[in-house]
């Protein structure tokens, strides 16, 4: 092991197999993902080349192997627990996305909840045994967020009892879906059903694609891969052109609304049937900003311990970089930050589950705040999480630019959820919606309860001119008192784009043209309670740590997420009058203390992560800390080096030399 | 052509050549830019496949070519003004490094400056008819930024009159040199000199590494690829291990500092000969953020004029997703801050030949201002522009990750700028020392002259305690006045910067820890100096344009350039007493009208940049703006559509369906 990174350890304060225990959610949660992830690493089938060396077609090739691979020993184990299929896949694929990825999260539970009897009876156990490989076509080329603007067709012939599906424009194309291009040989295709001359909106339908015993596109299908992306080079998102394809009747999924042999349209019980689903990836996206921050933290804080770069005192050895301020400031914000969403995930996940519990009571009332909630910190996680990899990739100099350093891969395999599954902005807009909603209602009276409850106290109705005459309550080394100063900028940001709306309300031809013209104002809001609920999430994990040294350590982190918050949105507490300006010098200074308190410990709080160097696959986050022998290795594995002289010399070159 | 977008250049107030020419430097410039742009993009020599389907030994291969071509053609054409050289360089490898940047960009420079008139015989022909390949070795695995840090041994041996050169340690391998990996015969090595027993430092050394004939590694050379990156997959960034190399006296290159047969040194003259190249690459960068910049919010902004999404007002079409108040948030910002950059650009330009017309007079003493100044807007310039490109792409929805979009293209290709020719927080602090001298020189009496002259200003050194009782200046309507207080902004956090470093200095053992301890502070008053500097060269730039409706337009996004920053950093400015509350809240909605007024001129003002689609090579960015067509044209041809069913299909998932 490299000496710096033992005595880093060495230093720790506290016993990182503690706080692990207390991300994984138990010391036998830990047991439990350790034994999986030695099965997988453990396992020869699933060694393969670096796939950085290898082109898309055989990161595809390989992506698929593996994922057959996995399907058979997932069963074989008799793994069934979701959360252990998570952790096996994520350790077979090393947080990659892979080709049966829909056909597993989206193709097998569409058909389980929305197929009636008959259909399961169908499809289920061919699409159960990978006969039936399947993908969930939604998005077109020229449609994402507002699905009510898709325009593939289904129109039903009663005479044959077939529908009859078409691509009307090239905008309506179905693209992007996983899956699509070249593993399945089926699709849950949304379009506009058509029965009986009139238009009933969307719905599903089974449509198969390519031929089950050629794998060849079936008439009237085109169908393919849409090329390569930034990242998501084992995924074969494709596109699907469908010209006159025609299913049986019984290929609608049919468990709410139906269309008779007739052609006569029976209409679903309810339009929100689909809405949990939707919940429940957004709030898994706000664990993945987690991972995939704290991984690139874990590589670019290992390596600032091993790094050594210039010299602080004159005539003494080069200092780790991890001593230098600036690269403090640039990572352990950043380290805050990952265990602050680790929480927000635990939380999220916690909270699902218990309102999925109401609902199957039939009690729906905690949907509308899960539903804002979900949005609104997937949003926020998502794109603090994604300037942060780049934060931590640049902080690693030249090497960090280097596919060896794997934080290339992690930042383009993480930078789509800030796009899919709700594009982050619109997001913001919709937890905007319900914040203005319970703002109204406070007014109007009503008491709010759950996480807007804050909107209900009557100082946060803030008047401008009387915030400078309230005595500032801020007290910047507790995080009590910072976590009611999130929640009074939030307020007061609501507040701000409930009044500005209003404003536009007076001007504007429409309510439409009013939401728009406020919707800066309505992100900024978000935003802010988004950053509340983190801060207040953060301060109440403390009260669940009965460990003192780990206690005291994540006090720190906290403190620091929360004062950092501050400093980056100073403007935004000096206008609501909850700092004043000699505070925020203070704080600057309580920062710098921050950073030299958390120093000693930044290796163990990476090490807590617990990831396995297989995980990470970083030759500057590696465990050990011997960076540059693995770089010079791996290195040496490039394809350009297969040969000592590569032909283009011989091609090129050496005739150029002649004609000059 | 696309009717949205014809409509939109329809309704411009101004013409986009008139700017187009602002930009060039004038309309004769713009006139030879084309023809140049035309020779290439004209020429069958320099078609090929799109660079997004090839392997990267494809897209290697594939790049030394067209740079064999593009010197032949240069030189056939009789193309010697750089600027022109580096317009028909930039048109046929489209903005993207090549193979023969070091030898033409390092090599041949160095070669020319450093060399002994015997050396010169001896070298520079061989070299300019590319027998001689060349490369510049600086960089070392373990060291980057700190070059005194560098390991690499050239020691004397008088008895055969060589130089013995050593990698003496694994860390000492030379890493990252563009063109080292497999296109180089010959390196200039930086090596720590060791004659007649003692070390005089870094030197330059040609070193042959590869045979002239086979193209072999010579022996005790190991040379090879640094394996894949982010980006820069046409560059074979090496590696070079030297194990007892042995190269001729005549070797180290003698212009300056010599060694003598018998083993005696020489030193140089003087030893700041070197600056001047540093300066001048990043005086270029800005140039390039510029550049980055502005073709990323062409593809955004034109992708915004045809993109659909979603309902304004009810029943009414989709509008176009330019006219959402939060994407014109994203974009009209970076827009206008291409165009600060581009201004700042020229600036940097112009000073830079004034400042080396000095220096060929003899008169150094414009050399560390401008030495400060390309550090500190290289790193303020680049960080901005890489986070916009991010902005833009994802401004762009899910296509904005497809590479048909050429936004992560244009990212990966940008973004090491932020690292290279001087790591941005190294700039930063660079930049910081320079203002940090000056303030005290002011303090000390002297009348400091240039950029940093308002430091003299007795007003500017503020009192704590005295700033709320001055009356507020800023006149948020009026650019002029907005300068100041972005100048006294910069003031201010130049001296609270400079009273954080007295305090440290009391209690710190050394000026380094010191330095160290403030340098968060000293950032930041670098970054506010920039900020400084940008907004005013983007004022100062107006009073230059004659045309009425293009300085209308110009003042607007110059406006909106310097509000926009006032409010991100809002803190700064009410700390410093420059602004009331109430201002803010008018800034926020003078934001909102100055993207209003901006909207109609969007897609002529990124027009103006001139960038003709082959340049751009966006299906996004479409001048016509027929994206769909396009997008799904380019799909059909990706590597993986060359068969219908892919190889993986009968591999795994055939044989998988029977074990199930």
């Amino acid at each position: 092991m490299n000496p710096d990174i033992r005595r880093e350890r060495e230093n720790a304060s506290f016993n990182p197999e503690i706080l692990t225990n207390t991300l994984d959610g138990g010391a036998e949660k830990t047991r439990r993902r350790r034994e999986i992830e030695s099965l997988v690493i453990g396992d020869p089938d699933f060694q393969h080349e670096d796939l950085n060396f290898l082109s898309r077609s055989e990161r595809y090739d390989a992506a698929v192997q593996k994922s057959a691979q996995m399907i058979l020993k997932i069963r074989e184990y008799g793994i069934s627990d979701p959360e252990e299929i998570y952790a096996y896949k994520s350790c077979v694929h090393r947080g990659r996305p892979e080709p049966l990825d829909l056909h597993l999260g989206m193709f097998l539970p569409t058909l389980l909840n929305q197929s009636s009897p008959a259909q399961l009876d169908a499809f289920f156990m061919p699409a159960w045994n990978l006969e039936i490989i399947g993908t969930y076509a939604q998005t077109e080329m020229g449609h994402g967020t507002h699905i009510r603007g898709l325009e593939t067709t289904a129109t039903y012939d009663p005479s044959t009892q077939e529908f009859v599906l078409n691509s009307p424009t090239i905008s309506s194309i179905k693209w992007w879906p996983g899956g699509l291009g070249k593993t399945s040989n089926h699709a849950i295709v949304l379009a506009q059903l058509y029965t009986q001359g009139k238009c009933h909106g969307l719905h599903a339908f089974i449509t198969p694609i390519r031929c089950m015993k050629t794998h060849m596109p079936l008439p009237g299908v085109v169908v393919g891969d849409i090329g390569p992306k930034f990242g998501f080079d084992e995924v074969d998102n494709g596109y699907l052109k469908l010209e006159n394809v025609r299913i049986p009747r019984e290929n609608m999924l049919m468990k709410y609304a139906k269309v008779e042999p007739d052609g006569s349209y029976v209409k679903p019980p309810s339009d929100k049937l689909t809405y949990g689903t939707m919940v429940f990836i957004r709030s898994m996206i706000v664990g993945e900003s987690a991972r995939a921050l704290s991984k690139s933290c874990t590589i670019a804080i290992r390596y600032s311990a091993v790094r050594h770069q210039s010299e602080l005192r004159q005539g003494e050895p080069e200092p780790q970089i991890l001593d230098y301020q600036t690269q403090q400031y640039k990572l352990f914000p950043l380290l805050a930050t990952a265990y602050a969403f680790h929480f927000v995930g635990q939380y999220m996940s916690k909270t699902y589950h218990r309102i999925t519990g109401d609902i199957n009571q039939g009690d729906f009332s905690g949907l509308p705040e899960l539903h804002a909630l979900s949005a609104g910190l997937k949003a926020f996680t998502t794109w603090v999480a994604n300037a942060g990899i780049e934060v931590c990739r640049m902080s690693c100099g030249g090497h960090g630019y280097s596919r060896c350093s794997s934080l290339p891969d992690i930042y383009v395999t993480f930078t789509p959820t800030c796009t899919y599954e709700g594009e982050n902005t619109v997001m913001m807009l919709q937890t905007a919606r319900f914040l203005l909603k319970s703002y109204k209602q406070a007014r109007a009276g009503q008491q709010l309860t759950g996480i807007v409850s804050y909107l209900n106290e009557p100082q946060t109705r803030i008047q401008p001119h009387s915030v400078s005459s309230r005595p500032t309550v801020v007290n910047i080394n507790d995080l009590a008192s910072l976590v009611e100063a999130y929640k009074y900028r939030a307020a007061k940001l609501v507040e701000m784009a409930a009044k500005n709306l209003q404003v536009e309300l007076q001007h504007s031809k429409s309510n439409e043209d009013a939401w728009n013209n406020s919707s800066i104002d309505l992100v900024r809001a978000s935003d802010a309670h988004c950053h509340y609920v983190v801060v207040k999430l953060f301060a109440a994990k403390l009260s669940e740590i009965g460990d003192t040294a780990v206690h005291s350590v994540l006090s720190t982190l906290a403190l620091l997420y929360a004062l950092h918050g501050v400093a980056l949105n100073s403007g935004d507490f000096l206008q609501a009058g909850l700092l004043t300006v000699p505070q925020l010098a203070q704080i600057s200074q309580r920062l710098k203390d921050l950073l030299s308190e958390i120093r000693p410990n930044a290796v163990a709080l990476v090490d807590a992560f617990d990831y396995r160097d297989e995980m990470l696959n970083s030759a500057l986050g590696r465990y050990d800390g011997n960076v540059y022998e693995h770089m010079f290795e791996w290195a040496k594995r490039s394809p350009l080096n297969h040969t000592e002289v590569h032909e283009s010399h011989h091609k090129y070159l050496k005739p150029l030399q002649s004609k000059l």
